[in-house]
């Protein structure tokens, strides 16, 4: 499979900002190599490189809520990758719709969505 | 000035996911370190932290193309920014609104966006 040249940093990674394709929510950042970029084409959901793991994640393979891939952008620098998707559940492990579920208001991090889902049921105890 | 607590990588910076307040497209994706973030706080106005210059860089200080803030949020883990702006003129210094104007396109970037100005008159030659 073909992969377009993008200028993955040392670690071989580029950031990739996760939009929801009907609302424009963010929903997340996550990191791509090449094997997540070709393993997300290949299936057209989204998979990404945890760098805390360093492995290959599908998103939502433990909580079903996968991320179908819509649309597949980069930027001009070719460093970054922009993913439209059409998203089940809630893209954050804490339950809520987006990961940027906290607004920085006089220098505190305050939390500004509702939660989606239960991250206990979803994911057990 | 009290800033968030934030997981800075190594490098002292985080990822910034900078989207169009209005109409939720995504504009670019930088970096701010402390410092940027603090000069963003007082100003209001976007300031990234630059990688390859190793310096502060305020958007639009040549372009006037500034970005006003308008909400700045953190995802669950800290070691991500959303800045959610007001973007003068257009964000890339190709000339495009986004940065994100090519798209994924069996294995090439392909442009699917116009110019909204001409880097040559914003830039000079």
């Amino acid at each position: 499979m073909k992969l377009p040249e993008l200028k993955y940093d040392r670690a071989g990674i580029v950031p990739v900002a996760v939009q929801d394709a009907d609302t424009g929510q963010l929903l997340m950042l996550a990191y791509m190599n090449q094997e997540a970029l070709r393993a997300t084409l290949k299936s057209g959901f989204a998979t990404y490189w945890s760098r805390s793991r360093q492995e290959l994640w599908t998103k939502g393979e433990t909580s079903g809520h996968r991320q179908k891939v819509v649309e597949i952008r980069a930027d001009c620098d070719g460093d970054a990758l922009l993913l439209r998707v059409r998203q089940e559940g809630g893209a954050c492990h804490e339950g809520y719709r987006t990961c940027f579920f906290r607004r920085l208001e006089n220098g505190e991090l305050k939390v500004v969505e509702e939660k989606v889902f239960s991250p206990e049921e979803v994911y057990g105890e």
